[in-house]
């Protein structure tokens, strides 16, 4: 049967007031970029004649500004799941105007089949490829949209002229069955597939509306000085690790966050000698991926999406025979999935906000209350590492933060998950230590000096325990930083 | 060839200063009981002459009285992981006498096997048989005994003459492969088997002590009016679910925590009509199981310990024919293996020591500084969970303490996994919800009403965002209790 093409403004007529909408997208890639507008515009139109119009968004991860941003700017969103990077979204989210509930990223598709957040009304799926059969060729992610094409009721394709066609082959798009029916996820190796190149769903619920808009791809902050020593040190570390027998030779596959200390990291693994080419299983693939891919440093990535800039993407989309072969995108249950993470052994590398002298992950919320950007994969890959490391710069705001605190003021990942903690100034290995240890390492290890003798008060001043804990002093450096502007103000409380 | 006999003394003999020693045990099941006591003797002559002597104790979970007791007595633990709940080990941790690290039980064989350790000495295992080609078959518990006998260079079997040889069968003991060579973990029923039923080793590496000693299986407290009500909540909770079409009505396999509450939960899915037969997959088999195993109430139970009461063993082990079909025993990184719990569909149920008002979860620590026994298996049935539930009385201490806070003066699970908590008042249904939404839920349904204003009037004065938090009123609660006695003398300061 033939598909329906409609236009963008046909499409959002689609969408209802209070419509759980699932999209495609992981990061800025992958997402419908013009219905969404629409819908926005459609919302306005609502709000002007004082009629309610807001949905519920569901995505793999974040998504870009022609997404998140034009809905939110039009007070088109209730609710949202489960990652988001947005200004607009994030402010919004803060004031309370969105309610925002922040998930691992591996959860949230079977979640939704799950049934704990209702039907799926409608799914806008940006591909670069359909056939009439209901073949879905995703672009530049995978997310969740093998999940909510076959729940939606509509399923509107943008299909995004500005992809090649031939991308096809490039994605991996199996989805488990649910318990008590569920098998293994056959991933036993970075390069394995376990399902199909397209999404399938049945043709009739499909819309199709044709566009051709370029990625949103913005580059990340350039490597600095400091992030460069933290790549390094992460680097060295990997060498003292294979030396003491504590990782095979042969390596493992690195899983690294989003972001400049990330894109560092890969740069300085790339750099080390000592360190054998190796494999990437992770959620974003980054522009330093891809750099290290060609210069023949990483042998293959496996991602949940292709979040490079857009000199980049154009780059891939002219050499894409070379790097088909070397790149596969894969739905989020699958490329966070805590069974594989666990069973290929994957080294995860993700970055905090702030670290605990225990070795607490603040990852989301900026002096405990306004969200960053949500816990993304952190979690899924963190758990499950062979072994898993933090990475910060040892302050912020020159100095007047210190990423290293009495107490996290939001704790994302627990001291019993989180293994290496890595700032400019070294690496505090946790493993076997316990709280008291882990203390002092990391303050000797990776606190900025000039907030080494603050944390060494607070820790000798603490009520004892298995943890020295001070309720009057933990938030200590929250506190000066909130009165004065500088952690380095923080006085500690006698008792 | 001979397997060689000797006595308790003769095999602490072996047992050197410094030496890392891996443990059977998973509670008190399973646990060695005379050659530690034996090793504390010895320890205690050496310490008297003025030599060190101190151990380092790896096991499954927590031991019996026999193992950290008398070891913690005479001072001959350095190092102690992965769990504990024993009254003067605790102590001697809280003082800062023994190293305690507290790892998510799963990970203790493969870390060890990782190298994060160092090298494992010496094993001490309790059996119920053994062979000459050197089978040893476990008795109540298997913990890391595959992985610590495998990997010591002395092997000292305790055969507890107590326990019958008939209990062969009754465990799986496979090991996993490491990575890059792991493969999927083969268990995809609750009754599934991957391995052999006994440990097998290198039997010139086996010294055998003969004893008959009973366990020491005290019961838990008795359920009392709040447990039980407790149930009964979590167990209407899932008949809700299951008519809304959120849970299977076949059922999933059931993960319960250790203690009363669990048997109060356990008792109430007995009790309650509308639950149909259902399996569990458990790190700890409790009494309340057993019970409901013989009233047909349970089908089928893998856990890693059979921790009953004496009277409870004694009437397993005089009906094995019946128990062997209905009971498995694995190892520690089976039983709760998070791939293995997202891919049955575990509903985890644990205890909460504390959870605040976003739903983070305090599982270790009272006040924040002393070690009650560890994480244990909590997080890895949590996160992996179909719905995972966290149980707790709204109070303790009669009233004096509210199990709900503005913020877990510990952070073990954070809100980001913790979908379901329960008290006797009600249950919070944090799922698809913000974190304001999320306090208003558990203020409301679960926190005690004595406590309810104090909490909404730090939701409500708390600086905003996306979590309301004020770490000037965070711990008010916990100063109010240290100052007064009773957190409801706790005021919060005005902004």
């Amino acid at each position: 049967m033939a598909l329906k093409f409609m236009t963008a403004d046909e499409a959002a007529s689609l969408v209802k007031n209070g419509d759980n909408v699932g999209c495609s997208g992981f990061t800025h890639a992958g997402c419908p970029k013009v219905v969404p507008g629409a819908i926005a515009k459609k919302a306005e139109e609502e709000h002007a004649k004082g009629n309610p119009f807001k949905i519920n968004i569901f995505t793999g991860a974040s998504t870009g500004d022609k997404l998140d941003g034009v809905l939110t700017r039009a007070k088109a969103i209730n609710f949202r799941a489960p990652y988001q990077t947005n200004k607009d979204m994030r402010n919004a989210i803060n004031n309370g105007e969105i309610k925002y509930c922040d998930l691992h990223l591996s959860t949230m598709a079977q979640d939704i089949r799950y049934g704990f957040y209702g039907k799926i009304n409608v799914a806008i799926i940006e591909a670069c490829d359909i056939t009439e059969d209901g073949e879905i060729v995703p672009t530049c992610a995978v997310g969740i949209s093998p999940t909510v094409s076959r729940l939606a009721d509509i399923v509107i394709v943008e299909l995004n002229r500005w992809n090649p066609k031939e991308l096809r082959g490039m994605h991996d798009i199996p989805e488990p069955k649910d318990p008590t029916h569920r098998e293994s996820l056959p991933i036993y190796g970075v390069q394995d597939r376990a399902g199909t190149p397209y999404i399938k769903i049945d043709p009739s619920k499909i819309v199709v509306v044709e566009t051709n808009e370029p990625n949103e791809g913005n580059a990340f902050a350039p490597v600095d000085e400091i992030t460069t020593k933290i790549g390094e040190n992460v680097a060295n570390f990997f060498v003292t690790e294979m030396e003491e027998g504590r990782m095979p030779k042969s390596f493992l596959p690195i899983q690294s966050g989003v972001g400049n200390i990330a894109n560092a990291v890969l740069a300085a693994m790339g750099d080390n000698p000592n360190i054998p080419n190796f494999n990437v299983y992770t959620e974003v693939i980054q522009d330093a991926v891809i750099e290290l891919m060609e210069s023949g440093r990483v042998k293959f990535a496996s991602g949940c999406s292709l979040t490079v800039s857009n000199p980049c993407i154009e780059h891939i989309y002219k050499n894409l025979d070379f790097f088909k072969e070397k790149i596969l995108l894969r739905p989020s249950e699958y490329s966070n999935n805590p069974e594989i993470v666990r069973r290929l052994g994957i080294i995860a590398i993700n970055t905090a906000i702030e670290a605990d002298i225990y070795g607490n992950i603040n990852s989301t919320h900026i002096m405990g209350t306004k969200m960053m950007n949500g816990i993304g994969g952190s979690g899924d890959f963190t758990r499950g590492a062979y072994v898993s490391i933090f990475v910060t710069p040892s302050v912020a705001k020159d100095g007047k933060i210190s990423s290293f605190v009495p107490l996290v003021s939001h704790a994302d990942h627990s001291e019993h998950s989180v293994k290496i903690i890595v700032s400019e100034y070294g690496v505090a290995d946790l493993r076997g230590k316990c709280p008291v240890e882990r203390a002092r390492e990391i303050i000797n290890k990776c606190a900025h000096p000039d907030y080494r003798p603050l944390l060494t008060e607070y820790l000798e001043n603490a009520p004892i325990g298995q943890t020295h804990f001070d309720p009057y002093n933990a938030f200590a450096f929250h506190q000066a930083f909130m009165e004065t502007g500088d952690m380095r103000n923080a006085t500690i409380k006698k008792r």
